[in-house]
């Protein structure tokens, strides 16, 4: 149970369908797969999807604060010592994407040690969750194609839609559109990823009342703290923060605050260990929780939707669990199949998923 | 690793030395032995020490409660499954010590199973918490000589005393004569068990402010809503909720109404699943945290060590984990022992300790 060596191996693995939105764009899956091995020759493993644009965190960022500073702390200490683990690598500050990793692995690895799943170690509410699929920008005729054909294909009927464009009506134009298309039925929410003002947010929220939205996230810049309050206190559906709370102690800041009345737990970005301490904190205050996506691989989702199902709270919103569709590979030896709208949980041990070497060896870049 | 039985076995053991303070008093232990059966033969153990005064639930009422509500509703359920079994048993409010005792029982279950120490399923920060010993109402000098043994014999050098006497005086003699006569290296905070009202606890406060208390506890009802603030905002100390955040939306509300800057966790009340919710709620609000002492059997405090030891937030402060010292006898098979003032967690699986047949046959009142 002792961890005896851990490993940053960067990877990259080109999308089908490049994902654009207000913060960003992805092309290439340029991550870093963590494995954490122990003294049993058990190796647990995660992915750390690195976003400069959110976090700051590079590839090669993640792959140097793994192999010099976070593997010498936390090699030697066992499986069963994580609040340990949890110290040592909060010693150094930021670096959410790698830390989280290097957790998952090691719950993982914990999980495969004593033959149970990680969802069950962490609460084991269920074995599955609805599924919530991304829209990224596009024009509206594309975005209605898309999301008929997620709904057509995988049964999924929530959508977050990217908005935070100029003008706002190019995606109130697109929101409009999908619930015309899709009709009464299907969830629909939206995430400006801070690519609005304050009033533009109003503004376009107002011109939406209409379309019977479930969420709005992060429309504005956080650190525009005034007018977020604002927009925050006029709308009547939840405003979920996002980026703007990586950590437990921003969750406290933006919501008493004012700045946010929901959250996003992304298990890429807080793992399990500080994802568990963020939902306990949430449903504490009496928010609603939904577990978010950072543009993740296969192995990603799969820690999603362990972590996510293993909770209520967690469990009453479909997850953002479908980005890996526009991946044109992945590592894993079972592909993850999206069935009914719902991503099931694998039987095995641990995260339940194995590596497949050869595409590992194809994709490495080290 | 699935339920087959719970047994809810009510048992009576007198006081050595009957502990008072300002809302009761304690001669007998009339506790309820909880036992979790699982079909590979495991038997999981807790102990529910009901407090009428406190939470309003009694021992017959401990029993009847898990006989016909729990049991039903858990039996058939995997040990895995916890968030499941902390769900059926909040569809019946209240009775906090009911749940806690069998959801401890569930845990103890689940690491005889695995065959690790409950401490390392909850995170393994340490093996072992400092020991606070609480002082009921005395004189001075047998408080201070109860003190003195305490320091001789078991190392402690923590103590919480219990005020809310009238008059005020009464207390206030005693922590200026426990402050000189085992000088500044001991650590002194008081508990009101909400015998004072808002006024008599300032007055109280400002007479010992030159003796270096390091809290205060409950000194007025929770329910004086608006003098509990105005007393919380004078102190130049933390002022810690216990028996009014039994729940962690209680934590919310009495810390964002200004009733409280610091949190009790007891498992006897939160079981381990809901103390865990309490503590990283508490945590995240950025909250001083204490493991406090519901007047707890060997067993009882085996659980508060073995969840106090499991984080460093609860390991910063002593822990009360002395007061089955004032027990005539106990059920377990080997008794703790507190020895330079630490208590260790016992190296088995689970919580490491068993129930002496003999002595639950002699104690036993069913």
């Amino acid at each position: 149970m002792k961890i005896t060596a851990v490993e940053a191996i960067p990877y990259a693995i080109p999308y089908a369908k490049p994902l654009k939105f207000a913060s960003g764009e992805v092309r290439v899956a340029e991550h870093v797969l963590v494995r954490v091995h122990t003294d049993d020759g058990v190796v647990g493993i995660a992915d750390a999807p690195p976003r400069p644009f959110t976090y700051g965190e590079t590839q090669a960022g993640v792959v140097a604060v793994i192999d010099s500073l976070f593997a010498p702390a936390v090699v030697g200490l066992g499986l069963m010592e994580r609040e340990q683990i949890h110290a040592r690598l909060n010693r150094t500050v930021a670096n959410p994407v790698a830390k989280a990793a290097l957790d998952m692995a090691v719950w993982d690895a914990l999980g495969r040690t004593l033959g149970y799943q990680v969802n069950e170690l962490l609460g084991g509410w269920s074995d599955r969750m609805r599924v919530s699929h991304m829209l990224g920008f596009d024009s509206p005729a594309a975005m209605v194609a898309e999301a008929e054909r997620m709904r057509d294909t995988h049964g999924i009927t929530t959508f977050k839609v990217k908005v935070g464009r100029h003008p706002h009506t190019l995606d109130t134009a697109v929101v409009r559109a999908l619930r015309e298309g899709l009709g009464e039925e299907v969830e629909l929410y939206v995430d400006g990823n801070r690519g609005w003002s304050a009033s533009e947010s109003a503004r376009a929220m107002r011109e939406m009342s209409d379309l019977g939205l479930t969420f709005a996230e992060e429309l504005c810049p956080a650190d525009d703290v005034l007018g977020r309050r604002w927009l925050v206190q006029q709308l009547d559906v939840p405003f979920i923060a996002d980026e703007s709370v990586p950590t437990p102690a921003d969750v406290t800041r933006e919501v008493l605050g004012g700045s946010a009345t929901a959250v996003s737990i992304k298990t890429s970005r807080t793992g399990f260990t500080q994802s568990r301490r963020v939902h306990h904190l949430a449903e504490g205050l009496g928010l609603e929780v939904v577990m978010g996506n950072q543009i993740d691989s296969q192995l990603g989702s799969v820690c999603t939707v362990s972590f996510g199902a293993a909770f209520e709270l967690t469990s009453r919103r479909a997850g953002e669990l479908s980005n890996f569709l526009d991946m044109s590979d992945d590592l894993l030896t079972e592909p993850l199949e999206i069935r009914d709208g719902e991503l099931t949980i694998r039987p095995g041990a641990g995260l339940g998923v194995e590596i497949d070497p050869d595409k590992l060896a194809h994709y490495r870049q080290d």
